[in-house]
Parts: structure tokens; sequence; C-alpha cells
């Protein structure tokens, strides 16, 4: 009998607790029991998730009651030439992905892309937020709260940043919902995305609220954060990072390698991502971004359910005066960061080294926007590559052939 | 020097082209050759990359340009029992991710459910979209177009199902804006997630369109369907699985278990989850769904860009009229699948195991079904588990515990 | 002692309450005493509101507690040409409105439109619409009373149709949250705007469910109809008429008398309404058609709240292959009427006399049907001239000039 | 022949053009002339049109092609009293409408509200905006443009309000989409609703731009203003007044007088106002505000068109923890001004009279936030009177015997 064996049979006589094992055995043997167990109740067999890379120890900090890992296979697109504010020069792109096609469909953007001399990308906008909800008696009261918030703004941020070594708190902002008043803080979290040092400095900052004021803390997220939901304040404000990748493409490059024109693709952007996006009541103006956006979170270990805000993002193309073809892709609040989080497991640290951006930045906050970057300029090779291939009517085709 | 290395030396030569390595060399080698090719452009390690459990042949319909695999912690959460139209009985929930103290939360959600009897679930809509853009002359035209789909709905489905051995075409549906026309094809795909069955079915339809009628394909996606968008027509609409899973939970249980009460989570619901993200212009209204949506598609193959829609959500809470709490979670366009896409991957397989859903269902479609299902009720835990965390105000005190 | 102030005298002598004196006296001489009654309890002046021009009885229906009249300036724009499925022929159009520069703009759209040789005009989707919401146990008796629905449409049309004479009800859509279940009724209410006869065909339509379901009926409008809020289910799905007017436009009439040029315009078009509404968060993709909805609203009777949903309207612009401008509105969810409401009121019903639309249409609807394409007309030319005014940077000036 | 049949002749003969026709005749001849020619192109009679009670030449500043006035009902509501931020004491409040039962609605609210003891109200947030969108070459540009805009705020405020006496830029806040920028001004623009001066204004500051930086002016509204459309910039970070009112009615009353409960309405609002609206995909979570805002918009010569923002409302209900009912009504964007528009208009005036509001305020801008609170407070009566309604399933026979 194994350890695990030994340890999964403890949990059958009621002896453990399922979620405990960690606390008897090592992470691996833990792991196995679980395993064994789950295999019994299910009639599953766990061997290839049991077939992970890294010490279970090592994911400590990122799951609990852990059985293994699930292998997403991972591939690179480029390399392409950046101008960024924070990435220059050439990178291949890691995205991980079980959709078929879509690292193709990248790699032909890149390519297009570097061959027109890289794609330009500035992150325009910062700040990670958090959004407690508090209840007031009345409007009166919440006229009070709103009053007393932006007269005692640095006592919140004195108390705020005494939580965290890195992060700054760059503003709050109230907004009144009858007897509900919501204070969105947002904060400078540096290289982290930030959304647990958010969390924890904003609590510490709702404790002198309650103290101060007669307002009651109902959830210390009160959903105007956004965080993991679609939401317009995201989309029109931002969150994490605003950052927009654009490139400019001379027509013959369009036409030879893309069969298509400037013109076909920006007709196609505007009927589709446009006003084909406005008829469905959408926030995400773009053709498929999220595939980029999920594939190279996957890559560098962010947070796969901020895919959602990752979304919120506007493709323009149009006819330049000298007849070129410029495309540019707005992510509005990309949520990202190369420190804490995902980062720091085995596979997901070396996507991010493949970027050059893993841990903290020079200056603080440089890695992040960097990696916010890539995603912007793997994001804009996606859509230009699938504009260009409604535009020569290839999708359907595409797919029966690498989508299978 | 290994084989890889020759393949390497071959495209640093300029004799092959990185992307198609694979015609010259067995998946694995050639995927080798590529960590050579990308460690010497960014001085990475890929290592752990390289280190995946399969042969890379197996993942050659999922990805190109493979370099190897991401490896996201798995564990399991529950068991649970589950009363579904097409779930039935106590299933463990199998989850991949990297946010430390989610599972743990699950978790906990899953044991009160389950405490309380289990939860309901029910699929109460379905079907896979795709809706190309056509440009007409003008108005007129475009009306034409409408009248013509409508007295042509039988052509249209016998093109677009002669491309497909299980899907059906259930209806199709015309937004005028302009001179654009959308038609919004829906499908039931079975067991598939069907994003790509319905985009060739479709392009089979459009080619009727355009031979009978004076319209013209823009795009065989005009981004009505919606895709990878945050976009209200699937918030109302629907797209994939509509699915709802609730829980009625005694009173003493919400205290005793959950440390709070009926009422305080009654309150906290509808302060955060529907008037905060109705402030916020948001269409998830909901605690962190999409968290469980990202953590089970990843842990079972699906799409992790369409963790977008899956956000889509509408969670209530309620005293009853007996004081005990009723909890409810809907997830307007859940999209899922048991074949095809990344389900056939070796961990991802084992994923679907776990919850004995892998492969068709019997009848067509009811795997897919219950996947939707089991989603749904760990996302019902992982609502109940925050609401209560925020009414015993654990959040913060959790993370820092936990979360790291 | 006049009979007003008699009357007067005895609401305060709390003999007779403010709003019962039309029982106790004829419908001019009540409301006399009313502004009595507030000139003496606000000091003001009632002397223009007093000075209405038709028997206040004639109000009766639309209106409590009359003290008089607003009087709105109205004026006339055109005339212009309008192709329309309903409306053909040449029409002056009808506005009300106290914002200067809004008819000489609309009248030199409508100019420039008719020198095009008129507007196109069609209505492709009609239907008002009633969405009550249910209460059931479940999401198990939700699912059951969904497909009650499904198998019993035919009851519950002949329980609507019961209660009124034109009404059709063309069909009932579910949709589930939790334990709510809303079912929107959507029916054909020719002529008539169509509310109150949607709200009560949709009763009688409830008391069936309510007999023959566990359901329990919990407002009769549970805000999926949506009436008087912007809602994308309306500006998808469409409320009352969903109805485009277009224009082709020669490239000299664009330069000679708008001083601008298709491009020009296309690309204004693009950036503000377009990028520019995607990135407010927006679902009114135009410049300002809804000062021409309430304009014409006002001057033809309509109920002014509903310009709410009549403000979800796209505005498309681009250069044709020939070089000319293609210009078009689509506004979603018009909801208008030429019987019923305010549309019997004598100013008002000479306004539906100028385009000739007043009463019931031959065939029914027809009359609607036409207002809704003039008014989508009216909206056409307001946008053009808009965007022109941009093109050649006249907004602020014409302002200063006319706006005063 | 009159001076109007020979000034309609002149017309006729192509003398003189349509719209010129206050150049050569007083403003009431030229209306009179133009009646003539309308009712000959239409054969209506315009006589009750014709028959408006102020001197046309009064309405110069607020139509073109003027040919008389609609005269909308007007009644009143109440008498209320409200403690709010600028308005105290009882008050009678004017709404113009033609919808019948909205009056009698309104003041049943306003009714039971006033025996609870009135209703509170306050501004919470105030600014006009107006949002030009540049173009620039690519996002390099946007960025500096973006940096230049933060640097050179003194500089912009001095040019914008050097254009105007009153009005005070507040902010300025850049959005950036690619190669177009947003720059939001807000504006303080005291008693005016303030759109005219924040558009002159805006076009000095862009002067200011276009001179001193590389960026070329598209349109000086670039649609994230967001001014009479739907937008969830609007809803979020409001857009003229953001106003609250609310009440707390004792149980006995809403039992008595309502014959429902406490329990029973907030059910109801959760139901409807929060879950449906949410389910409808709108930024209207609320039952009608839209009809109180229209109806006191027309009474007081506010802009019918903005309509469309002021039904950007949340309602919420929930029962005390005395067993009592609390109640409000939070509109994000209210933009009304008591100086300017249609303010000055014989009955506008009147209107504005009634409640004591007319003319500017002292300070300055506290007669168009009274005219805020009042608004908020009749739609808080509204939503009362709607939600009782409901609760005793009242809505369509009172549509029944008042609506007609």
């Amino acid at each position: 009998m194994t350890d695990a064996e030994a340890l999964a049979d403890r949990v059958r006589d009621g002896d453990l607790r399922f979620h405990e094992l960690e606390d008897h055995a090592d992470a691996d043997t833990a792991s196995a029991a679980r395993r064994l167990l789950v295999e019994a109740q299910s009639g599953a067999s766990l061997d290839a998730v049991g077939d992970y890379g890294f010490p279970a120890e090592q994911a400590d900090p990122n799951i609990e009651n852990m059985v293994g890992a699930a292998q997403i296979p991972m591939g690179v697109a480029g390399p392409v030439t950046v101008d960024g504010g924070a990435l220059s020069g050439e990178r291949y792109l890691p995205l991980a992905t079980t959709e078929g096609a879509l690292l193709a469909s990248v790699n032909r953007g890149l390519s297009v892309v570097d061959g027109a001399g890289g794609a330009r990308a500035r992150v325009t906008k910062s700040g990670m937020t958090r959004a407690p909800v508090f209840s007031v008696a009345d409007i009166v009261e919440a006229e009070a709260l709103v009053s007393w918030v932006r007269d005692n703004e640095p006592a919140l941020k004195e108390a705020a940043e005494e939580t965290t070594n890195h992060g700054e708190l760059l503003d709050v902002t109230p907004y009144v919902v009858g007897n509900s008043v919501f204070l969105r803080f947002r904060y400078d979290t540096k290289d982290a995305m930030g959304m647990n040092m958010a969390t924890i400095a904003t609590q510490a900052a709702c404790d002198v609220v309650e103290a101060e004021t007669t307002a009651s803390l109902v959830a210390l997220s009160g959903n105007l954060c956004t965080d993991k939901k679609p939401a317009a304040i995201n989309a029109v404000e931002g969150r994490g990072r605003s950052v927009t990748a654009d490139v400019t493409i001379p027509r013959e490059t369009v036409e030879e390698r893309l069969h298509t024109t400037p013109e076909a693709i920006a007709e196609i952007n505007t009927r589709k991502n446009l006003v084909g996006s406005a008829k469905a009541g959408s926030l995400g103006f773009n053709a498929h971004v999220a595939n980029v956006v999920a594939a190279m979170f996957l890559a560098t270990g962010q947070d796969a359910a901020q895919v959602v805000e990752g979304s919120n993002a506007i493709t323009t193309a149009e006819t330049t005066p000298d007849g070129d073809l410029y495309v540019s892709v707005s992510l509005a609040s990309l949520e990202v960061g190369t420190v804490g989080g995902g980062t720091k497991l085995p596979t997901q640290s070396e996507g991010l080294d493949i970027l050059g951006v893993r841990g903290g930045g020079d200056p603080a906050g440089a890695n992040a926007d960097a990696l916010a970057e890539a995603i912007a300029v793997g994001s804009l090779a996606g859509e230009l590559s699938l504009l260009a291939a409604l535009g020569s009517r290839h999708l359907s085709s595409a797919h029966e052939e690498l989508g299978r």
C-alpha cells in the first residue's frame, strides 16, 4: 500500500477530510491520494492529470484540493518587431490554446505586421480598481458620505498604502444609488495585476470610513470595480492597462500577402466590428481579440477569468490618404501582471521569459506594461489576419483544413 | 547533434520555415526544434514548457507552431448531488486555475449546497449561432432580402445541413441596419460546442443567398453571433446553453455554516450583484461566475476565450416565505461541448471523465447539457460562498491566508 | 365671484378634493379653479397656461388635474419626396420643439435629400410588446412553465385577443432568470401605438397562465417589454416599428450644397457615430436622431417618454463605388400610432393631417407605418445636416446665430 | 387679400423662399403665410395649430419655419413637501402629457409621500459635457496628445471660459481609440442646461488644441458627451445633474393607502426593475421615470430629446429594519436648466413659476438644482405609485378606467 493509498483510506474512514490532506502528507502524496478517491468515485482514470511537471507544493499558492494539472498546448507566433512604450525590439509571442487555426492566424498577421516594419504599442491609462459598497440611512447621509470622502482622501490613502509595499492609491470616485454608496478605489499596482493588493488596501480604507462616518460596509466589492464581468465602466474608464497597438501596412503588402485591399478590410471592419457589434448591443467592437488575450493569458500565468474584461476592445481599420491600410486595436481593460498569481509556475514563468518580462520591471510596472503591449500586438495580428481572411473568404475553409 | 538541433539549424539557414517543421519531422521533434530557436532568440529556458505529457501529434488539431504545453494546476471540489435535466447524482467538479482560494471557495459552497440536499439545474434554451453580414444596394433591397429569407428558410436549412452529420438549423433571424443585412443562423449542434459546425454550415447557406439574391456576403461572421465578445444579444437571447442552477438552504445552515443570514445574503446580492452591476453598465449581474466558468472550461477542454460569454450570468438571492435562503445562478450563454475542440486532449478528457460526460451523449446533446449543468452548479457554489464571505467580511483575510 | 372661484373655495374649505373637481363642474371651470389654487399656493400667474385652445373636456382621456396646456412652437420642414413602403409622394414634416436651429437643420437636410430625388424608407419589423414577470418555486417549475407556454400559445392567443377588436398576438417568448419567468408578448396593434392594448390583452393571457400553472404573476410589466427605458432588447429585437430611411446623394451635391465630401462625412460618421458611441457604451449610434423623434412626436400626439426607445438608432455613411454619398438611419424601436393616445387632440391631429396619416390606415396599420417612415426620413435629414455641419465646422457658429 | 395670403403668393411665385418669410413680414404673418402654403399642399386645416397664445416673435430663438404651436395638456400633482439641497418646502409639480392616468398616478404617489413627511432630494454630482473627437497619425501621437492635454488644462480652461460669462470648465478627460482621441470637457453651467455654452466653449478650446498639437478636429461632438443617445458613460459618470430622491413610508401607510406591503413592493422592484432590466440589457432600472421626466420637461421648457438621458435611473425599494418601506430613485443624467432654451416661452416659464425656480438662482445653479430635485421627487412618486399598482394588480384596470 502506497502512502497515497493509505491517505485515501483515512479519508474513506472519515479520519481525514478531503481538503485537509496537505496537513498530513507532502503535497504530491496528497494530490495522489485525492486522485485515487476521485477515480474511485467517478470511474475516471486520472493518469494524465497526475503527470504534471512540477512539485505540487509549488502550486500551493494557486490551488486547493489539487489533483494534478491541465496541460494546454503552447505555441509561439512571430517574431515581430514592437515599437512600444515599454516593450521594444523583436519578440516571439507565446500562446496556449486548444483552438486549431488560432496560432496560424496570429502568426500570419504578425508576419505581415513585421514586414510592414512592426507594430506600435502604447499603454495610455493604468490603474487597478476595487469598489466597495456601503449602506447609509438615506440620500442625506449619502451626500454627507460623498463630501466626507472628498475631504478625507489623504486619510484613505494613508490607510490603504500601509497595507502594501508597492501599491499607490491614485484616486477614489464615489457613485450614489439611493442609500447605497460605491467608492471606486484606483491603484497603481506596478508589475502586479493587483487585485489582491487592491482588495486588502481597500479593506483598510473601508475600516477608516466605517470608523469615521455612519456608513456601513455591505461588500468589499460592490461590482463597480468591475472584476470578471462585462461592464461598460471598464470599457469606458479602463481597468488594469488601457493599451493600443497599431500598424500601417502598404497597399502592396495588403494586396500581395493578404489577397485583399485596404478598402475591403475597412469596409468589413465597419460592417462587422462597428455596425454589427453596435446592433448586437456589444461592449466588444472587434473580431476575436479574446482569442489572443486568452491564449497569451494562459501562456503567461494571468487570470483566465479576466479574459472577460480583456475582450473590451475596439478595432479600427481605414485607408490612409496614401492608400495604405491603417489598423488599430485598443483594449480598454487588460488586467495583467508579471509577478504574483500564476506567474511563478514553471511553464508560465517560461512564457514570460519568452517575452523577456518575468518578475518586477525597471522602473516598477514596466514589465506589466510590456506584457500588455505584447498582448495588444498579438491581438492586432489576430484582427488583421481574420479581417483579411474574411475579405478573401477563407474563414470556413481555413477551419476545414486546420480547425478540424 | 540531435534531430531537433539539426532541424533548428535548417531554419536558421533559411532552408525551412518556422511553421513548416511538422512537414519535415515528427511533431515532438518539430516542437523541440522550435524550443531551441525560441530559446536562442529570447534567452529563455523552455524546459518546463517542453515537459508535456502527451505525444505532440495528438495536439495537432489544437495548435500550430507548438513548443510544448502550459500546465495549469487542477483540483476538484465536491462532491455534490445534482438534480439536473441531464446530470443526476453525485459529482466531483474539476477546476483548473492559478487563483488561490478559488477552489476552496467553491468547495465550501458545494459542501453547503450538498448539505441542503444538492442543487437543481436545468438547461432552458439551446442553440449555437453564426450571423453573416451581407451588403445590399439600399433599404429597398434589404427589405426584399428579408422577405426572401423568410420565404426560403427550407432551402437554407437544406444547404446548411448538407455540411454536417449531426447539426440542425433551428431558425434564421434577419436584422437590418441600412444597407447591411445580418442573418443570425441558430443550430442544434448536439454535444459539440458547434462554432466550427455552424460556421461551415452557414457558409453553405450563404452561397445559396448569394446565388439567389442580389446580396453580397461581406463577412461570414457579422458580430451578431456574437462570439467571444460581451454582447447583449447573447445575454438576452442566449447562445450555446442557457442554464440555471438553484438551491434552497435552510436558515440554520446559513447561520451555522456560513455565519450569516438569508437576509444579509439577499441584501448583499441586491446591492452588489444587482444595483452595483446596474450602475456599472454591466451585462454580468453576479459576483464571480467567470472564475468557475474559466476553471471548469480549462479542466474540460473548452474554449477559454468563450469565458467572455459565459460570464453573462445573473445571480439572485432571496429569503423564502419559510425564512430559508433561495439562491440561483442563470448563465445565459454558456458555450460548451464534450466532443471536438480541446476535449480530446489527455488531461481534458480526464476532466470530462470526472463528470462522466466525455464524448457524445445519449441522446445526442445530453453530455453537453450535463456539462453545462455541472458548470452552473459550480457557479452557484462560488456565488454562495463569496456572498457569504462578503457577509461575514472574510474576503480580504481569506486572500491573505490562501491567495497570498 | 366666478364659478371657478367658488369651486376653489370649496377645495380650500375641505369640501372638495383637488382631483375631483371635474365631478362638480365642467372641465374648463375645474381647470380654472385649479389654476386659482395653484396660483395662490405658488405665487405664479397661470394666464398663459390657461389660454389653451380647446375644450378642456377634450383632453379628459389624456390628463388628470388639468390646469391648461403647454404650448410648444411648431414648424414644418420640407417638402420632401418619400419612396416608402407605406408613405409615398411629397410631404412637409411637422416638428414641435424649443431647440433653436433644429428645424433649420432638418430643413436643410431635407432640401438636399429632395434634390437627390428623395428618400427611401421601409418598415422592416413591427410589433408592440408587453412582458409580465411570474415567480415560480424554482428552476424545475420554471422549465415546466416554459414548456407549458410553448404548448399552449393558442390558448394564450385566444385569451389575449378576446380583449381587443384589432390586436393580434404574434408570439410569446419566455426568458428565465432563476425562479423568475418573463414572457414577452408581441402584438400587431395596427395603427395604434398599442401599449394599452397590449397591457390589457396580456393581463387576460396572464389570467390563463395563473389559472393553469403554478406560476404567480408578480408584475404585468417585468421590464423586458421594455417600455420607456433604454434597453438592448429593443435595440436588438425591435419594439413598435423598426424602420430605415436612406438616400444616395451625388458627390457634386455634397460638395456644392453641403460644402464637404462623401469621404469626410463617412469618416466623421465612423469616428463619431460608430467609434465614439462604441467607446461611450451607447445603444445609440447616431448624431441626434432623438431631436427629430421628439419634435415629430410632439407635433403628432405621440408619447414623449417613448423618445427614449426612439433614440435606439444607427446611422451609416459611406462612399459608393461611384463616388457618391450613401447615408442611412435605422431606428430599431420607434413606437408610434395614428389613433388613440394624444393623436385626437386638436393641434396634434392637425400635425398628423400635414402628413396625411390621421386615424386608421388602409390597410390597418398603414398610417402608423407611414408615420414611422416620415420620422425616419426626418431623422435622416437631421443626421445628414449635422454630419455635414460638423464636416464644415459650422456647429458652434450655427448655434451662435440661430440657437441664441 | 390678407398680408399672409400675399406673402404666400410670393412664395408660390418663386419670389420668396419658404424659410425666409420672417425677413419680409412680422413673425405672426410669416407663420400665417406658411400655414396657408402647408394647408394647400397637404389638405390639412391648421386652425388649431395657428391658435397659439404668444407673439410668434417670442419663439424666434426656439424654432424656424414656425407655423404655430402644439398644445399639450398640463396638470399639476401634489402638493408635496420636499427636503432638498436646493428646493425646500411645499410644491405643486407641473406635468404636461397626453398619457391618461400618468398624472393621477404621480398624484397618488405624491400624496402618500407627503403623508409620510415628504421626500428627501439631493443633487450629488453636476456638470455638462461636450466631447470632441480628434484624429492623429497613430497611437504614438495619441499618447503625446493625451500628455499634452494633461499638461495644458489651464490653457484649455482659459480659452473655453473666455467664451462664457457664467460657465466654468471643471475638467477634461481624454479617451483613446486607435488614432482617434476624444476629450470629454465637463462644465459647471450654473442655471443653464448648458449644451450650447459647452459647445461654444469647447470649440474655443479645440482651436487651441489644433494650434498647439498635430491633432485635427474631426467633430466637435464625438458622441462621448453623450447627448441625446442612451449611453453607459452618462449612466455611470453622470451628465447634467445626478440627483436622488427618497422617502421612508410607514408600513401602515403602505398597507392602508397602497393596499400592499413593503415586502411586496421590494420584491416587485427586485424582479421587475432590477432583474428584469438586467435581463433586458437595459441602462434604466426603473418602472417609468421617463414618463415624469418627459412631462415635467414639457411643462418647464426643457429639451424633450434629453428625456433619453433622463431615463438613466435606478429605483430601489427595501423593507427597513423597522418594517417600513424605503424607496429611492437616482437619476444619473438629468439635463435641466431654468434659463435659456425653452424656459422663456410663456407657458413654460409659468411652469417654472409653479415650482418657484424661474431664471437664475441664488447662488447661481440653485434653481436648476431645485428643478432637478423636483423632477426626482415626481419620479419617486411615479415609481412608488406604479410599483404599488402592480402590487395590487391595478395596472390594466387603471388604464381601462383612466387611460381609455
